[in-house]
């Protein structure tokens, strides 16, 4: 048994009850400076004690975990519930994917993680992913379309979890264009969309999700504050990670159902009723230059019609919109 | 010491001796049936044996492995010999790439190996990769292109590698659009590229080479014989797989660079030269259906142009072209 596992099993021979510093210090063979120092130790790791001075320590509760049965029961009977992979703190979803499509995994393989040490944000950027308060899912997707629609997928992802957001806390999350979930204008989620080409042949796409979901102001790092917020910060109460994770894959499939059968029609329908970003000014970065004008609509191919103030109309496929946005 | 080990040690104490049977069973402890087998497995090693009655066995030559050396000095002061990893026999040389490009290899990294247990061609085939006989090579190349003109890179490749089997075997190799070598009308290299997108944008292509060098005829599966021959057949002799590897990176980087500065338009006249494809009858499969007619050129973008019996042009950026071909 390793130090925090005795520190551990101590509370769980009498849950609820106050454990003294000095029992600790004399079951654990240390000085009670270093019993504090454990403590502080699991509390960052997701752990919560009350400390009451002459009464000790008490374990309010452990870190976050997934309920698996929970999750599974949200599954049943879905396509992605087929090849659910969960990991406690992996390096990124993103990555496990892209082994499992590998490795040989089918359409609808998904992985999740109660955290990420090197999560993967667009362009490169770190995901900020703390163990148990944050979904980070990533799942694979093989719609045999051709490479020119690519940029409709995200769009269906998006509308998706918005739509799952909405029903599940009652927020008025908006998508703004391409792959941000939005409540009161702070961003909530986030989605990236890799692709995987031989030649000009979709052979998979691995899509990646992240969601700050239980994660208070405070504990947001404070450059991220003024853009950022949480399920929690949004509605004002902790949510059920399994319950967003299992209506988002549920709103999916029926979603990724109707384009196959019916084709874009549905999920563009749907997603100009979620969207901000659309007849707004917008101002959009790509690898090829910088576009601003006003967001017209979108194309067939999902990619975004923006015209400037010249008249002429820009199709953006994918890049970063900045301010100013509006509506 | 394994059992193997110990028997080759048998053979390194007296290079180019005979070994007799009896000496063998002794210094192992196993029957002489028994060394006879252990032969017979390192034979489908690659070891090479000769055995004489009475006399014994004599070890001719181990089985063919690539001189880290000799490979190493072709590459000094290259661009793509920066990252080299050699491995024995791996799954394919193609994952082990991919898998460097998640752990953050950078452009140039590039991955050989002996041999491949299931080697990838395109549209998910098997590659045909006997251990030391064959050059499965795969490498990373970062662009930063527009997709659109991402078929270029295909054409590229293949022009560097058409130069360095002529160049190092002087065979008449010509080029079969999109992916493949050939001489006198057989395959004997096939080029797999895979590009990894994220939204529309380039992030890596990850491109395999497999070289049928050094085998025979009579150790090719049966149902290859017909259309695909090896570097060994075409000129009657084995070659040097670090000549061939070092020439093809060698061209490579060159027109790599060519193609950074100056465009597409010296890898388009290159291929134009290089290739059996154009002015001939085609038939190309593609995952949107069958075209026939005349290969009548390509385009900027890298794209196959054929024009079929009504006169129509059909732009193909990858697709598996069958008989009947000419010139």
């Amino acid at each position: 048994m390793g130090a925090n596992e005795k520190l551990l099993a101590c509370f769980e021979e009498a849950p609820g009850a106050y454990v003294s510093g000095e029992r600790l210090s004399r079951e654990l063979g240390v000085s009670r400076t270093a019993v504090w120092k454990r403590i502080r130790r699991l509390e960052e790791e997701g752990y919560v004690f009350e400390s009451v001075p002459r009464l000790g320590y008490k374990l309010v509760r452990g870190p976050d975990k997934y309920r698996m049965d929970e999750l599974m029961k949200r599954f049943s009977g879905t396509a992605f519930g087929k090849s659910v992979k969960l990991y406690d703190v992996v390096e990124s979803t993103q990555n496990a994917a892209h082994e499992a499509l590998l490795a040989g995994a089918p359409e609808g393989a998904l992985v999740l993680a109660e955290g990420q040490s090197a999560g993967r944000g667009r362009f490169g950027r770190v995901w900020f992913s703390p163990p148990g308060k944050g979904i980070y899912v990533s799942f694979l997707l093989k719609p045999n379309v051709p490479l020119a629609v690519a940029p409709q997928m995200t769009l269906l992802i998006s509308v998706a979890l918005c739509r799952a957001i909405r029903k599940e806390t009652g927020a008025n999350a908006t998508i703004k264009w391409p792959n941000d979930i939005l409540i009161d204008g702070r961003k909530v989620c986030g989605i990236l969309v890799e692709t995987m080409l031989e030649a000009d042949v979709v052979k998979a796409m691995i899509a990646g999700v992240g969601i700050t979901a239980n994660v208070r102001r405070d504990e947001l790092p404070e450059e991220l504050r003024d853009r950022v917020t949480s399920l929690l910060e949004a509605t004002g109460a902790p949510v059920s990670r399994e319950a967003i994770v299992g209506s988002f894959f549920e709103q999916l499939e029926w979603l990724y159902d109707a384009y196959r059968k019916e084709g874009f029609g549905p999920v563009r329908t749907l997603w100009e009723a979620l969207t901000s970003t659309l007849h707004g000014r917008v101002r959009v970065a790509t690898p090829q230059g910088v576009s601003e004008g006003v967001a017209e609509g979108i194309t067939e191919e999902g990619a975004l019609l923006v015209r400037d103030d010249e008249g002429r109309v820009h199709t953006m496929y994918s890049g970063d919109l900045t301010a100013p946005i509006s509506r």
